[in-house]
């Protein structure tokens, strides 16, 4: 899937959380891409799960870790692929276990667009 | 559609842009609550309708102002109209036109989910 994504031109991306963008003109292309990041957080499994990974410590968390969220483990496997291939989530297998990681990067270019004229 | 929105109980929700969240615990409510406002940004008209709105000087822009979007005026309409109801847009007739601002609780409940662990 991550060779679909187009490459990211918009200008605060790697701006710091919160940083106003200089422009509310965002291009197609730019809000193609973002609507997809937004999109792969549209769920509330989702949302749980990427909120879990966020917050637990050292960055970083084991699906044993995030997984008590209401649903099946697959159900929850599904929504861990979705997050990835959306480019929210990484994800690094070592041992028995997968360890996932927030991405910054699209992370920062959403907040960008939340704090546009803020 | 106000009405079916439950409260939100994200403690972060009404903190600066930005500032964590204590826990990634994220309660059933508060992710289907969440989810609906990502779900309104989930789509590229719609975020470019946004960060027209949220870039305006005088954070306030007319319909006039930001419906060169490359869509017909009934579709931005009906984004602007979802948006609305998603509570991400407040609107006010005056005269013959309608003025949209951007809400900033639910826009801080979004940068707060996005800023966990940062």
């Amino acid at each position: 899937m991550s060779n679909k994504r187009p490459t990211v031109t918009i200008e605060a991306a790697s701006a710091a959380c919160c940083e106003p963008l200089d422009s509310g003109a965002l291009s197609e292309a730019d809000a193609e891409y973002a609507a997809t990041l937004f999109k792969a957080l549209a769920d509330p499994v989702r949302l749980r799960l990427f909120s879990r990974v966020a917050s637990h410590p050292a960055g970083e968390a084991c699906v044993c870790d995030i997984s008590d969220v209401g649903v099946s483990q697959p159900t929850v496997s599904h929504h861990l692929k979705k997050l990835r291939e959306a480019g929210l989530l990484t994800s690094e297998r070592r041992g028995t276990w997968i360890y996932y990681r927030v991405a910054p990067q699209p992370v920062a270019t959403m907040s960008a667009l939340l704090a546009l004229g803020s």
